[in-house]
């Protein structure tokens, strides 16, 4: 048992030896061995973000796993990666079942996906037409 | 042990009667009984954020309870907490035990903090002096 043990540890020293600097990071991390996603999400009723207040707030980050205050990581994660990461392409397509109220709901989206910058304001004219725009990522 | 479960229901039910309308929000959910603390932390090597990519980005989230992808949620929302959640108060008063090198690293926190909006963004001279200023928070 020993000797497979003592190969793998030899194998993941080259490992490392060689492939580390292709890395290029000097400053490597586990975690930076993929592209980061990690999200805020923020809701707050009113036109704008910078005049209303965040009734909600959850993280969610879908790199290496799914996880964060989101009530459904995975389920949100999968919507995102299928809209390539447009947070205006989510549900596009489908015509909400809404009413014309004007109740305005603003949803921000900071932080990164897939390794680059994200930051995200869109204002919905009632809490309806929101949810139908992004089913799992804006319900929260 | 029947009666006093039946009271405390009865309790309950008439707290929530009498409380849940001073709660003010007609869309009040669970989550909106404090006030949201989610964050949204990225680094990156360079001198801004508009020109550095993130290399590494975790998020952080301090209500209900401490949890994230940051390495260590308890401690960072502990320190936030101290420094009444003001990132430039951190660690202040520590003098940094760092060279003077120039290798530039920009953090970013954006989200909410006790229901507030945060929208952070600082360079540091080099990851020695971010780590001496940010020891919890920042060391991600």
């Amino acid at each position: 048992m020993r000797n497979p043990a003592r190969w793998a540890a030899a194998l993941t020293l080259t490992a490392t030896a060689v492939c580390g600097p292709l890395a290029g990071a000097a400053h490597a991390a586990p975690a930076s061995l993929y592209a980061p996603s990690a999200l805020v999400l923020t809701l707050g009723h009113g036109d704008s973000a910078a005049s209303a207040t965040p009734a909600r707030a959850v993280t969610l980050s879908c790199a290496p796993t799914a996880s964060g205050t989101h009530p459904d990581p995975a389920a949100a994660c999968a919507e995102l990666r299928l809209a390539g990461g447009d947070l205006d392409a989510l549900n596009a397509g489908a015509e909400p079942l809404c009413t014309k109220q004007y109740d305005p709901v603003v949803v921000t989206v900071d932080g990164v996906w897939q390794g680059k910058r994200v930051s995200y304001e869109r204002t919905f004219a009632n809490e309806c037409v929101k949810t139908a725009h992004g089913p799992t990522v804006f319900a929260f």
